[in-house]
């Protein structure tokens, strides 16, 4: 089973990766569990709803999205409404059996809400809860059997809680936990640039390929986003991934290309 | 297997209906399939949005939506994502382990899309074409491996065409073809009105039972939306229903309500 991590943002070529996808299906390839983001499709939504996105960043300098529940109500618009539909129909257009779910249907993905978070604000340290935390379990029983019955799932955020409240959660830990609880054999992640970059905004420092043993100094290396991806890797690795390709979703063919050897391999 | 209908009314009583549902369900009642609506809430997301809501008025008087591209984004947000979504949880919160698709997942409602509509616009007829159909055909492999494993199916449109495409489609024509293909015991549905009136603003003009013979005679006798509904519910018998109860959806505890006698009872 492959874990397919579709990052959010505007210049993603789904079209691209879900045709990919069908070829590799159609010769027999395994099964697929997509999980997407939708957060150009969401800060646009916000916008145009006029509603304020505030960004905490922790003491560590962590930064996310302050999940209010008007924040909640917006990535139910957007994530597991519009794009996970849009997706789903995509699939299907493409003959992949599709089913979307958020980590809400079934308690597909139970996660522990953050108690609180460390935030620096105005120079002062404040304590903010919000619909936020971390995945805790998978119901595999229900994954298993729908892709065991041939569908393909496309998980979206939001998660829930133990109580059954929706709860945000980063996509990059989803992964993790599904990766430990169902063993991928490879875990592709398609991202607004050629793979991970040692400069930003710098194509041609592409690192093609980064030994599992040295993610540790990588993520001392990095900062803000990059240094959350690295994170995450590193979660993968720990829990037993055999390899993890960053590669391009904005190409013509994203995902024949990763497996063609584009982007970076890290294993 | 009982089908409760959830009219999209922004003063439906969710967490009362949910809550009821959850009672009957520690009772040991029989299986639920929800199908629920979302217009308020998709007119009021269509508003902020500045997206103009056009409706078509066919030759022979039934008023539908025009579903053009930006309509279903619309259909996605408001029905597949914020309210299916919010209806889960709530379900989740009660104990109910609710599972949320649109009729695209794993193409749980397939349908035709309407070739073109004749519509009445300034004195003249016009065919319209746009992303709606009737549905056809339900997936009942799949609703009733969800169901057998205890998952109570939460549905909303939009459904899938035969080329994958997303379409717009009526809850109460879904709702017959769900009986229709699996034999509900029951059919409850939720709307904004002590049940069927012949009066439309005066809630003492209740009708509190129809004999299913009498429909046709109905459906001359009334218009608009409500000859719409007649017209649905004279579906679900010609396709077998036992039993069509139209219940307040407002009231403190609608479907205990609703059990007990209140509303219009046909059969």
């Amino acid at each position: 089973m492959m874990i397919v991590k579709l990052g959010g943002g505007a210049a993603i070529n789904l079209p691209g990766i879900v045709s990919d996808l069908a070829a590799q299906q159609k010769q027999g390839a395994e099964p697929v569990i997509i999980v997407h983001g939708a957060n150009a499709l969401r800060d646009d939504l916000a916008k145009r709803l006029s509603i304020p996105l505030r960004t905490l960043t922790s003491v560590s300098g962590i930064t996310s999205v302050h999940s209010d529940d008007e924040m909640i109500d917006l990535m139910m618009m957007a994530y597991a409404g519009l794009r996970n539909k849009r997706l789903v129909e995509l699939c299907q257009q493409n003959g992949i059996n599709a089913i979307g779910l958020s980590g809400i249907d079934g308690r597909l993905i139970q996660g522990e809400r953050n108690s609180a978070i460390r935030v620096r604000e105005g120079g002062k340290t404040l304590i903010v809860r919000d619909n936020s935390g971390k995945p805790k379990s998978v119901n595999t029983t229900l994954l298993r059997m729908l892709m065991d019955a041939g569908y393909t799932p496309v998980l979206s955020v939001p998660i829930i809680d133990a109580e059954g409240h929706a709860i945000n959660t980063d996509n990059d830990d989803v992964v993790a936990l599904l990766h430990r609880e169902l063993n991928a054999t490879k875990i592709l992640q398609f991202i607004e640039a050629p793979g991970l970059l040692t400069e930003r905004s710098n194509p041609l420092s592409l690192v093609e390929r980064i030994e599992k043993e040295s993610l540790p100094a990588w993520e001392e290396r990095v900062e803000g986003r990059m240094r959350r991806k690295i994170m995450g890797i590193r979660r993968l690795f720990e829990s037993g991934a055999p390899q993890v390709i960053i590669a391009d979703g904005r190409t013509e063919h994203p995902l024949q290309s990763a497996l063609a050897g584009q982007g970076t391999i890290i294993g």
